[in-house]
């Protein structure tokens, strides 16, 4: 067979997307054309979902009724909050919680019968289920700590709604505005495994619920999502270590080990990602005056900068910084891929849509290499 | 930008397989170089099970390990059945309450933190979710009828303990073995669109689980899963209509319908599997005495043969007899989908270990359509 093998898929080209781009060379990502540093200090995680699902950016009196919808949505079924209580119980993780939970949802959706092809409908259920994932995971991480889960409050934004649900206390400013500015950063990123599963189950013209739940299924495996949680890791261990930074960060690299949270498969140079998220932890850092995760990110990477790795492409890429931010809140680690779902949830919905609406059943080949005729024999011959 | 668009990747080789072939020139399936037909007659679902997994037919010792090990895990914890009681109240479809409840089972999995590249604890983790899964069915269409669940009995085979659980009666040994086939034939077909899905999730090491439910949603997408379904709803349309079935498939053709279950993306003559399930439509009419369907599939497999179209390469397909043998055995339609999901559970679970043992993350890309350098406008000035 003459066809050549595309392991990984890498390089193939599977659909055309206006949603997201990145240039790795520059350090430069756009949703819809828009820098990703304009649209996290100028634009609310809202006025995101917006520009990804319905391809504009909002005007003030859209925006107002797409965020009062999705405020309108985020409270979920007791029965949901009763198996999110008895998953915690169960002790399951929260990416496996989260999974169920959001299956669960379906049960509850009210458009669960309209047409495939009807995609406003289809909007609206991401719309829908965007609004809950927030309530599911802060009950979980709520339940799991022996504690009620906190009604939705409608008046706060998307990001600090999440941060009141998960502690009861409305957030600072600071802590909604970093929060809101992680949830818009990692709201789409082109096809990534998660965003490519969405899209094949899409493809079939499964109902939404499928391809999100297939897209936290994907997230949730080490070699995705994961990656802040070990860079939070590392600073924890340098920090138990009672060691300088850099020299904790030698002698690990002496050792052999790789240090999370430098370089990736795009970009070469500072991911711009990482630039907004260093700026939101020293506000957080100034805000608290404790500078501790500051300080140790910052010596780690001016000491790995001095060594050579960022001229040689390999740079501080989101991992690096989002999950010092995220302790700095005070979030527990393996609430950090949760989130990331929480907020790629949004790519995940634009992506299958754009794709639905010119769709294509993704199905490709496997190369057969086993034997193609076997002599069956009956199992008391064998 | 020079690359092809490969529009939903036909034809694009994505790995190497040696678990099933599909020659659909001659009308050929095999499992590991086993032919379909030799493997329905010949072999059990548990015994294609262990070649699917284990890489070879099960000496008569082996088998009756394995089995006993897989009828040893089909029960399921009481909170998964309590949430299968709520998700049939609030009128949840079978399919997402499958989706939802095989997510759940992950809380109770006790290798849930084994190394992900311990495929052997993968395959245990699949083991017990084949084993619960017909259990998992079973009790929801019960749930929905206002029924207790029937446990589980060890002492049957995996399609007998099926409807058993189903009906609380021990099926006779036509439905059976009926049925066993109809798991065997469904069991795997190359690299279809549900079993790619699983593919792409275990490719990021994510836990089985979540590949498994990935093939779900996939699979309860109308473009992949429901032809049978489909094939069933028009023999009650000529049942209800009082005409002669040739008469109503011509005045429907002639009205612009297609009849579903005749035609194949891969094979061009009559489907091995569908030769299979007509001899047992066959097996299952003598034995009840009712030979509606059998005589109803039979004229229009007759006069559509008749006008050219299995000439033409549309020939039927397995989905033109599956629903008219699981209707004989009074399962009802919107079970055949998750039927065919208890089934083709053994592929997905079989292709993720295969390609998990020799690993790449399958992540392509997408050509990016939209603008590069949008100016951003905040949202009062827009």
């Amino acid at each position: 067979m003459s066809v050549e093998l595309k392991r990984g898929l890498e390089g193939v080209l599977v659909a055309e997307s206006e949603l997201s781009h990145v240039d790795g060379e520059v350090g430069k990502l756009v949703y819809r054309g828009y820098d990703i540093e304009e649209l996290a200090r100028g634009a609310s995680y809202e006025e995101v979902l917006y520009l990804l699902w319905h391809g504009a950016l909002p005007t003030r009196e859209e925006l107002d009724a797409f965020a009062a919808d999705l405020a309108a949505e985020r409270d979920v079924d007791d029965d949901v909050l009763d198996t999110i209580q008895t998953l915690a119980d169960a002790g399951e993780c929260p990416m496996a919680a989260l999974r169920t939970a959001v299956s669960m949802l379906s049960a509850y959706e009210p458009e669960v019968d309209a047409d495939p092809e009807d995609f406003d409908a289809t909007r609206r259920k991401g719309r829908r289920l965007t609004a809950k994932i927030p309530t599911v995971l802060a009950a979980f991480e709520r339940a799991r700590q022996g504690e009620e889960p906190v009604d939705p409050d409608p008046d706060l934004s998307h990001a600090g709604n999440f941060l009141y649900m998960l502690t009861g206390t409305e957030p600072d400013a600071v802590s909604e505005e970093t929060f809101d500015m992680a949830l818009t950063i990692h709201a789409d990123h082109g096809l990534n495994a998660s965003t490519f599963t969405a899209l094949v189950i899409g493809s079939t013209m499964a109902d939404i619920y499928s391809s999100v739940i297939g897209g936290i299924g994907a997230l949730s495996g080490p070699l995705h999502g994961g990656a802040n949680q070990d860079v939070m890791e590392v600073l924890y261990e340098v920090d138990e270590s009672n060691k300088d930074p850099v020299e904790w960060v030698k002698a690990a690299r002496d050792a052999g080990r790789r240090i999370p949270g430098f370089g990736h498969r795009v970009y070469k140079v500072k991911d711009p990602r990482a630039k907004i998220l260093e700026e939101k932890l020293r506000d957080l850092s100034e805000s608290s005056g404790d500078t501790k995760w500051l300080d140790y990110t910052t010596a780690i990477e001016g000491y790995l900068t001095e060594q050579g790795l960022v001229e040689n492409g390999i740079a501080p890429n989101v991992d690096f910084y989002s999950g010092s931010v995220y302790d700095s809140m005070g979030i527990p680690m393996d609430m950090y891929t949760p989130i990331f779902a929480m907020s790629r949830v949004g790519g995940w919905i634009a992506h299958v849509v754009e794709y639905q609406e010119d769709n294509r059943l993704i199905r490709p080949r496997a190369r057969y290499t086993g034997p193609k005729d076997a002599s069956f024999v009956p199992i008391d011959e064998r």
